[in-house]
């Protein structure tokens, strides 16, 4: 089987190297518009090839979209020639909008799969081996997929070591908004108001692994990012309010010297602990 | 040279096995109100010996306040009576209010420390070795300690790997609440917000690392930092302050659908990848 990944950065790269370690295809095949990523990942021994044009991709059996979620719309509209047999998997962290704007011609070969996983690094040289290993990958309005196109990416995906989890498309969305999109939207938040007020040698000095790991995610690539709040806006939009509700109320409770609703309301943040 | 450390928890039980790892004491003994901490402390072996009340700590050479930072404004009122030898070093994470509140008969005897380091774990339970090394003690006002005092506590700290950075305690305290507190609070924040909206089914299947990084610090000790928020009160608020304007931001740009300039607003926070 003929693996082909348009995307060859840190997703594409990681997605890569686990096929390659668990002898999931025969061939893998890339595709990157980036003239420099498409010469890391070569050099990097990523992929067996990279293609010069992206409509050389429609030779693979299974096409993997590695790209930013808009991205990810226009790769669609331009595969619609495909072979029936030919599955179609993109790693999108938002799907509804995705799904929506998939021509109905390749709906069938079109798999929705976001991965749980990532770092903050993106590009070739940031693909590592083993970055969906134990990891969760949330697979999206699967009865619109074809047996077939469905059994592939859940072959490759459990392959690698993922587990499945199936969900609707709008309901992912609006989980992904809270869990994950909400935490970069902060995290950029945070990194900036930081910036603005602090010198660096401050910031170096009293940067505990606390303020590391809040900032960790602003460091993400912001064409990406935008992209998914761009897809993901009405969801983010309501999460970002939910948010500002409990800084409110953090706010007050500090300010009218309420220390012992403070203690409660932060107790309660802390049953996470029973979750995570 | 006898060491006391008031507060058997992450913070005092980690230097105590530190301190014993770098044989910088005769003997260490211990102190916590708490009767179970006491027994644990004793059971794991972080300390020689725990007394059974507070005053006979005293007869230490150095004492060790290692309790949330309301404690120990209490506790250097109860120790007016020590001999001009012996040194008492605070662990807490503000820095002027407790220097304030310290009486002025035993100001010499005070050093005013803050190591930049910690887990969200509390309790002797959490004491790790090394937690100290390699990490930043801020020591603030030394000027206003003892030759003595202060070269104890730097000597401790240089003992167990620690680089020292001096440090006037008003911008401590302002730096602190943005780079220290204010992550805190966003994190109990966050937390909280995912709490109310979210089932713990999805937050185990999405939360990928961005979320566990974001919510880490919302484990912490809900009466460790209700008592740092309320020392840290007007500094916190001006961050809090700061902090609600970029979430407008982003919350606007979003809204208002001017991706561009959310690219910028982000490519921005990036830049934090320069310094840490």
């Amino acid at each position: 089987m003929k693996v082909g990944i348009v995307g060859l950065g840190l997703m594409g790269g990681s997605l890569a190297l686990d096929i390659k370690e668990h002898a999931l295809a025969s061939r893998i095949v890339g595709y990157d518009r980036n003239p420099k990523h498409k010469e890391e990942a070569l050099k990097l021994g990523l992929v067996d090839e990279v293609y010069e044009e992206f409509d050389q991709i429609k030779q693979a059996d299974v096409i993997f979209l590695a790209i930013p979620v808009e991205g990810i719309i226009q790769a669609l509209q331009e595969l619609t020639d495909i072979s029936s047999d030919t599955t179609i998997i993109d790693l999108g962290s938002t799907k509804e909008r995705i799904i929506q704007n998939c021509p109905p011609v390749i709906r069938p070969n079109f798999v929705a799969a976001h991965p749980m996983t990532g770092t903050e690094y993106s590009g070739p040289l940031a693909a590592i081996k083993g970055l969906y290993y134990d990891k969760i990958v949330v697979l999206c309005d699967v009865e619109k997929s074809g047996t077939l196109h469905k059994e592939r990416a859940e072959n490759i995906f459990v392959g690698i070591g993922m587990q499945l989890v199936y969900m609707d498309a709008h309901e992912h969305d609006l989980h992904a908004a809270y869990i994950s999109h909400l935490p970069h939207a902060i995290s950029y938040a945070l990194a900036n108001t930081v910036l603005k007020q602090e010198d660096p040698k401050s910031i170096l000095i009293l940067a505990a692994g606390g303020f590391k790991d809040m900032s960790r995610l602003a460091k993400s690539s912001p064409a990406m990012w935008s992209d998914i709040f761009k897809q993901n806006k009405a969801n983010l939009l309501r999460s970002l309010k939910d948010f500002k509700k409990e800084l409110r109320i953090v706010y007050e409770l500090i300010e009218q010297e309420r220390w012992e609703e403070l203690q409660e309301w932060m107790q309660n943040a802390t049953t996470l602990h029973k979750i995570l």
